[in-house]
């Protein structure tokens, strides 16, 4: 609703914005046509001109982005910070309010900071995966990362918006230690033991004198982060791999339950993913060279798909990091505690330090998840539903059964990854469509919005969500009356009393644009 | 300075509270005479009376908060909201600034959930280490507690002051996942997924969408929490448990140094915290077993009660826990690890589900640690000097020897622990003294001062403080002119615009008592 509210306004404050915004970062630096609209829009979602940005500027300094937030408070234009733009499934670098202009960070590429012994990096927004991953590569570092399925992002990025990868520092969002942030007034500030100057532990202790401020900067829209301190894993001696699949939809209940415990115990140290088998056949190839027909994936075609790719309706892999005989006593651990829910002798591979990388586990950053889009053909389309269920394998199988038939009924391929952990699972939905098949594109946002109000009715919040629903899921926060957000709102107003950061990010409005 | 500064208007707005609060909670949950003041007081404090409360007035119910709440901020009237006012060595029950009422949580003793296959607790404020304990012990509960060394608190109070111990769940602030409370204004919030008002997830997911506020509500005073989500650990198989003691004060280094990685790895479940060993002697006794003489421990002498109780300089506990094959292959690879630093050969204890209990690694409340008090004889005095350090073996021994040498000038025996994490250590320092000796309970607040800011001229911040250094801790946080005070600040003023609020906590003041 704020996106035809307040349009003439937005549009009116970002033009002056964008006037003004030169002086600070050279025209060079301000991208105002047209084109540069498109660049800057979520080319995955429907219709991506119901969040079109004004356009961008790329800042590449902390005094330039304070310079920057003055401007935009004097002109009132509101500003979305993107780290390098690449949310995909929840709005890439596109802004929750039509006619915002992008605050491109993504040049702010400096890492600050490498600290082998004690596994942490600083790193300003701009850093890349790829980025961090070459530099511990060419120091020969003893530290891996963990990356995303998609690993084009920004490490900072990821992180704040919680994003997750298959390892065992794989919760990002809970590796952050330590932020440095200018607040919409433009001052600057340091979170946790770096709000001592010249503090030695900014980036290793969490659990400073005072309260917690880390993770109200994440998710959020009350502050642009620019050094982000994250923490990193020892590379481990050695991994051990098992692959599992389970043959039935129906499934999925008991490989829920068979995994979670193991996670509890600490016998697996990683949330292994049970993922669907249009998953990881979409990781293959396009649906075509299956099936040609349009319309669901028939039943037969998907037992073809399962048995040519030798996977089952649910695939999952687990991994142990540490030294040989440790994790060689886990997985026998393991074994012993799975090996009835499967027919064959449980197998398992191992990589030693030395060997050459086999796969992902390493945290190496790869972007084989982007091939999912192109599943239908076309120019592809890529959504995320991400509720948070209890590590319950009655409950998963029952939202399971509930998010299929809504997919079904929508005419869209189910397809659906749960990633067990200790008490909780993260049930990360990809809804694939062709963006040129209106019927299909259509479908979409009404399928959305039906699995986000049966989760809610279900008890279930998301974890994170599409710039298009971020009203809609705060919206199912209704604890008295809403109480979270309107405690969000009183602290967005406190910070940006002009209401020019991120507005209606995670459905945290200001003032001036709260719907009434 | 507050103190003096807010005397009178404090007393005033107190008696008048004092006098209303009956027709809430009834008379007999009113308690303002002498004795009461002297019960809610810092026994342990070297001048109880410059925190002295007003009174107090113990609630009961959610509704009864919020109706105290309600006539405190009509009366001007501050709170201190205590759970069961067992804040040993950080001021007890007693409020930072002096007049206020303290508000006794103590009888919501309600545990409202305990969920054993998920690992959770749902407990109100006054529910203790050991009512939790025994009701687990009564349903006969696979789950296993952490508790501190002194476990008379409240579960509760001590995960939100983020209170340790030497188990895997030992940071207890970690644990947290899902408050509920009264704001200032004596509405309601639940945080997490809990803001949704059928949430199934309140105490399991930690990552709802949105920005998170459990941590802001940990050490401060912006709410009072009423229910509390606490992660619980699963009982494990069987435990290992090995000794390790270094002979000399100049160990400490390689202490950290051989630790520290092991933690990292993984192969370390806990933080082990090498203790000094008049901290190990004064669990055992007074020191006038060893020694009757005025002035430090002569050398000879801590020789000799080295020696009887067969203990080292510095002394830690590791503690693996899991099913056996596991934990053996880990106590394999650690003691191959450490071997070398010692001159005999590391032997490590096995307990398994269905032994006696050995000690409190199984997270079996105890109050062994207040025997500490009666170190120096008469009344005993206790205050706690807590730095938070990297991770790094050389700054560990300069930070020793540095506090070590301000106590020696103090004329107080040093006790000292070093709680080696991953990538921090937290360093408690206990102050032990004998109140009945005005020159040694003089020489205490100095003593504090020095070491704060010796700590912050090294970089080192503290992670918790007694009442009586909040001010001075906080004014360690300088970053860009106190940057994150200041934030805290605005933060307070908005929730709490009449200033009722356990002002001073952690250095946080409200408006209206705020230093100039």
């Amino acid at each position: 609703m704020q996106v035809l509210a307040f349009d003439a306004d937005v549009r009116r404050a970002a033009a002056l914005f964008l006037g003004r915004a030169a002086g600070v970062v050279g025209a060079d630096c301000v991208f105002g046509r047209n084109d540069d609209r498109d660049a800057y829009s979520d080319a995955l979602a429907f219709d991506p001109s119901l969040h079109a940005p004004a356009g961008a500027v790329a800042a590449e300094t902390v005094e330039e982005i304070q310079a920057l937030l003055r401007i935009a408070n004097e002109c009132g234009a509101p500003l979305w910070p993107i780290s390098r733009g690449k949310n995909f499934g929840y709005g890439g670098s596109a802004p929750a309010l039509r006619g915002t202009v992008v605050l491109d960070l993504s040049r702010m590429r400096r890492i600050l900071e490498i600290d082998e012994k004690l596994g942490y990096c600083v790193v300003e927004p701009g850093v890349g995966f790829f980025d961090l991953y070459e530099r511990l590569q060419e120091m020969g570092s003893p530290l891996w990362l963990s990356v995303p399925g998609n690993a084009w992002g920004s490490v900072a990025g990821n992180a704040l918006e919680r994003g997750a990868g298959p390892q065992p520092y794989g919760d990002h969002g809970a590796q952050i230690c330590g932020l440095e942030l200018v607040l919409p007034d433009g001052s600057l500030l340091r979170t946790g033991a770096g709000a001592m100057a010249n503090s030695k532990t900014w980036n290793v202790a969490r659990n400073a004198y005072g309260p917690g401020w880390d993770q109200i900067f994440c998710q959020s829209n009350f502050g642009v982060v620019t050094k982000l301190g994250l923490w990193l894993m020892p590379a481990p001696e050695a991994t051990m791999t098992m692959q599992l699949s389970l043959p039935q939809a129906d499934d999925l209940g008991r490989g829920v339950d068979m995994l979670y415990p193991l996670r509890q115990r600490g016998l697996i140290d990683h949330d292994p993913a049970w993922v669907s088998y249009v998953g990881i056949a979409s990781f293959v190839g396009p649906r075509s060279q299956w099936y040609e027909g349009d319309g669901l994936l028939p039943e037969e075609i998907g037992r073809r798909i399962r048995s040519e790719l030798g996977i089952g309706w649910w695939n999952a892999e687990l991994n142990f990091y540490g030294p040989e005989p440790v994790i060689a006593a886990k997985v026998a651990v393991v074994k012993a505690a799975l090996q009835h829910h499967f027919p064959q002798p449980l197998a398992h591979t191992v990589w030693r330090q030395g060997d050459p990388f086999a796969n992902s586990k390493a945290g190496i950053p790869g972007t084989r998840d982007m091939t999912m889009i192109g599943w239908y053909g076309g120019r592809g389309g890529h959504i995320g539903f991400s509720p948070l269920l209890p590590a319950n394998g009655a409950l998963a199988g029952e939202q399971f059964q509930r998010t299929r038939r809504r997919y079904e009924a929508a005419g869209i391929d189910y397809y659906g990854a749960f990633a067990v952990g200790a008490r909780t699972i993260v049930n990360i939905n990809e809804i694939l469509y062709d963006r040129d098949r209106p019927e299909m594109a259509k479908a979409v946002p009404a399928l959305m919005s039906s699995l986000i109000a049966d989760a809610a009715e279900a008890g279930y919040c998301e974890y994170r969500t599409h710039i298009e629903q971020m009203d809609a899921v705060a919206a199912t926060f209704d604890f008295n009356d809403h109480a979270m957000r309107r405690l969000n709102g009183r602290l967005k107003d406190m910070l940006d009393p002009n209401g020019i950061l991120a507005p209606g990010k995670q459905g945290i409005w200001p003032k001036r644009l709260r719907p009434r």
